[in-house]
């Protein structure tokens, strides 16, 4: 990455109204872990950044898991007595189960209800719900919905397809200087979702975009996977390229109201993991960070034991945090442009830690070099205080004895990663310090 | 131990009660560290579990100390001038000091008083001291008692023998499949105290005689020794058994109304401090733990740095700190079923803790396995939580990479033993997990 | 050190007087990094301790610097139009702008201006300003003073040499047993300041002339040195001494009254900061401790990488965290002879803790010896309690397992070093104990 490329700053304007309009665009469309609405998805990313789309055949094996049948739907309804569309899935693609078996026929009320899922405890709201390894069929409907059905029975229509076809995933590889690689995950497997995640592959997108801009050192691998299953078929297929992985996060959740949150790493004290903290720590606003847990997204895949990858999750309000969550009121109006930037503009300022972090070693370890006569310290002594810049030229001199990086340092100094690499690029520039 | 064993809740009903009992049995006894009384406690607990025995003669050395002369009390009193018994044993025998020499005599009221020990601040109780190590006549009485006190002299007996003979201790093993043991430890050398120590004897003896049912997979061995001496003199004849003590508690005040108290072994990380304070941690009620330190009972000994077993001390108020603590208001109202309960459920999750603690490696380390397929995973997804099985799955799986132990697990996932235990289970039944 | 020496109180009465009586003695003079008044203030030590006095000649390399030019001053004046001195070194040797180069003439005022140095936030205090390393020349002064100017111009002089001379500082070695150093150094280059730092120097002073008659383990190493190049002087022309030092402190703002401030060394952990944590803590009185940062007195020059020594800055409120700080506040009243006196004795403390701390290992490992019978265990047994000898001497017998040294023990023990000291001392008494 170019230096100027770390004051990211310039990049951003923009972004958030870019990634909003791209969560707008997504959102009618109708995905599951199989499927057209996954392969549309995928096409529209792919109209911004030319990411490679796989095909993995049903029946593929995964570990412990095969490759499901690819579903397909068209049309799906509840039709009362008069012949109307009680239940309609042209109005929400969330009325369907998901994953839902294909079904017609009609239906007795008390038979039909127990294929409805509600959440009475938010009687406008229509769940999200999948069935995606135990074959079923099922409507999502408001609790409201579910309570004006009166009939006696119904005609119930999934127009839908479970047949052999494959899973479909993008990837997208930004080449850096040197082979190790930092991993940005989304899933895309969610319908109408907008938080969860189209937040997610918004943000994404826009950095897989960006990121070729930069020259970064290290490479970036962009995966656009159905949950679960994606990510299991991508570890499976690439083994050997997970064990050059350095790095990674899972990108979900970025465009709503909460506070940024991160999730750990299983390892706990990676480099991913101090960086996120020290990026959040440095901004000064609220923040939060929680301790990893085998359940979430995939980073569940990517911390099984038998790979153990470095690998958090950056979030605002994480799964399963916010009321809307799995819901139709997780929509267009939950996730906002300032939003979606000032999550970018975490990642970036991670980005720009990943990329810069280094060893270096002072070439004057022996006392203080004198700043002074290199007119990088103020003349007029007596002050109570050293000046901020002073400070970090200090603490980078004393700390650069070859075994601590800029991220060391910038943990024991307490100062922004920033004022700690500015320091160090100035020392750098008088032969004061160089790389170790 | 069977896996039904480690539902403990099927042994403990009548358990309370049986060990109260046991104690008001005990309490008459005038025990010390040598002598008939404390033989006679020993015989009692041989009716209820085939303890050995042992007799150890006065002078026999050990390590720096040297088994002292068995002392034996018929009768002590302190006779007024009118020739009523103002101080007499047969009322209590804390008056005596505890192997006090014997003596006859008139004794002036100001000399008298010189053998007297008070309690000021309680003036209706008597205290309880001793003299073991510095040859000494006394009694002890209330402060009420002193001060009644009139006469110019008083005639004194003590019917005492202080004589060679042997120190006497009782130890019962319950063979496990393995020769590492487990050692629970309790002093008898108190008279009538029923907290401090019949409360400890009554629950040691409780466990005795029900882990033989269990079958164990590690060696229990059960120690009712005399305080101080009487740990000296069995570490000093057992330095090689010693060496396969891998647990260890002292067993004392067992049945107060304090909160559970656990106090760490010299290593302060050891697995029985683990085990312990997860058991706590588990119940969700109140607790409290304190640091070793070399003063207390026998753990004193058992953590000398010569030895630096493994052993805590697990008691409800611990030693000293509570008021009735040696004094004659430690009686039979002090001590309760229902505490002693208590305290014996905790003893007996710390057993199944130490006995099915172990390390389990996963069959499929490289992503999860898919649950869902083996019918232990919920079929509907989309919830905002996993279930509470799911999760102990989940972290087991996760976990499972060769250098976890149960304890681990429960400890990292914040999730109680049990929990962890029977997701273990379940796994080694669905082939996912093995032992390590 | 003799064990007499360690019971240090005898010594103090008076000390802080004594202290008081040198700060007054020095504080007229005109020091600065180089010059008479500097060589004039290490004079007057030499009459109570006597030190080595050296002289390095200007122009000298001491690793990325080079010593200075003498400064020598004589007079310096601002006059109205009317001859009246407006400003008179004469007053305070404050007014000058310390090291300030020669000067002589009429200055309009806009120019005077801008060579005149104020604290707007105190406008009747004189600030502290130099200018070692860039020529320039200027006057202090008050804001009242500066905003009284109203003449159109100004006579402006300053008697002063910038001339090739030599940096004088002092050295003062009180040998010890072992040739394991000690170093304790001052900064002597601030003009009229009492706390900073003839505060220090003073208490300097002191240990080294009373820490001749201790008889030593260690040896002690005094220095006083103009600050910065002075420690860099110090350490280019002593690599193979500075190898030797095992604990340091940075003495300065030793007489104020804030609470005792410990700034740990760079290592955070050595023995010399948990000495002083120890000492700290054991007195029972408030004090702050500070993580090592590389701004401040000259541990900035003894931490340095290439360095690293264990030495930290022991002082009252520290660097920069009064008002009076380097302004003419700084003068004889914000000293107490009771300030001084109380940091003495904490520095005694220390001494104490880094003399004796050594590791001892039990003769009787295994189970605790009997106390008892050599008459240092209390006889009578019951109390709640052990007493605070008994404690110290189990403590002491408990960790003596060959690995803990005396600092150890206490941190462990939460008891006072000198408690833990002192059973030492009764246990090797009774062949108890011996050295490691």
């Amino acid at each position: 990455m170019t230096s100027d490329a770390t004051g990211n700053g310039s990049l951003l304007p923009g972004a958030g109204q870019w990634m909003y309009r791209f969560v707008e665009e997504l959102y009618p469309i109708c995905r599951s872990i199989t499927g057209e609405g996954t392969r549309e998805t995928l096409r529209r990313i792919a109209t911004q950044v030319p990411i490679d789309i796989h095909e993995v055949p049903s029946g593929t094996p995964a570990f412990d898991w095969t490759v499901p049948r690819e579903w397909n739907i068209r049309d799906a309804y509840v039709k009362n007595l008069a012949g109307q569309r009680v239940i309609d899935f042209n109005k929400s693609n969330l009325h369907v189960l998901n994953y839902s078996a294909p079904f017609r026929g009609m239906v007795p009320l008390e038979v039909l209800r127990e294929h409805l899922f509600t959440l009475p405890e938010k009687p406008d709201w229509i769940p999200y719900r999948t069935s995606y390894y135990k074959e079923n069929w099922g409507f999502c409907v408001s609790q409201r919905q579910a309570d004006s059905l009166r009939d006696r029975e119904y005609e119930v229509c999934i127009d839908a397809d479970l047949k052999d076809g494959s899973l479909t995933y993008g990837e997208y590889l930004v080449p850096g200087s040197t082979d190790q690689e930092v991993l940005l995950s989304c899933h895309i497997c969610h319908p109408s979702l907008c938080n969860d995640n189209l937040s997610g592959i918004a943000l994404t997108t826009w950095l897989a975009t960006h990121l070729r801009e930069m020259k970064p050192r290290q490479s970036y691998r962009f995966l656009f996977l159905p949950g679960t299953i994606g990510a299991i078929v991508w570890l499976s297929r690439n083994e050997k390229i997970a064990s050059k992985i350095r790095h990674g996060l899972v990108v979900a959740c970025v465009g709503d109201s909460g506070i940024p949150t991160y999730k750990k790493s299983r390892r706990g004290n990676a480099e991913i993991d101090r960086a996120v903290l020290l990026a959040l720590r440095t901004r000064g606003s609220e923040y939060s960070v929680r301790e990893f847990t085998p359940y979430g997204y995939d980073e569940r895949q990517y911390c099984s034991p038998g790979f153990d990858l470095p690998v958090g999750s950056l979030t605002r309000t994480p799964h399963g945090g916010y009321p809307e969550y799995h819901t139709s009121a997780d929509n267009l109006d939950l996730v906002r442009p300032a939003y979606l930037a000032d999550s970018l503009s975490i990642y970036m300022d991670v980005i720009e830690i990943l990329e810069s972090n280094s060893t270096y070693v002072s070439l004057c370890q022996k006392c203080e070099p004198q700043l002074g006569k290199r007119g990088i310290y103020r003349a007029l002594g007596g002050h109570p205080d050293a000046g901020k810049v002073e400070m970090a030229l200090l603490w980078v001199l004393n700390m650069s004895d070859g075994k601590n990086s800029l991220l060391d340092i910038a943990e024991r100094s307490n100062l922004a990663y920033k004022e700690i690499y500015q320091a160090i690029k100035l020392l750098v520039q008088h032969d004061l310090l160089k790389k170790s």
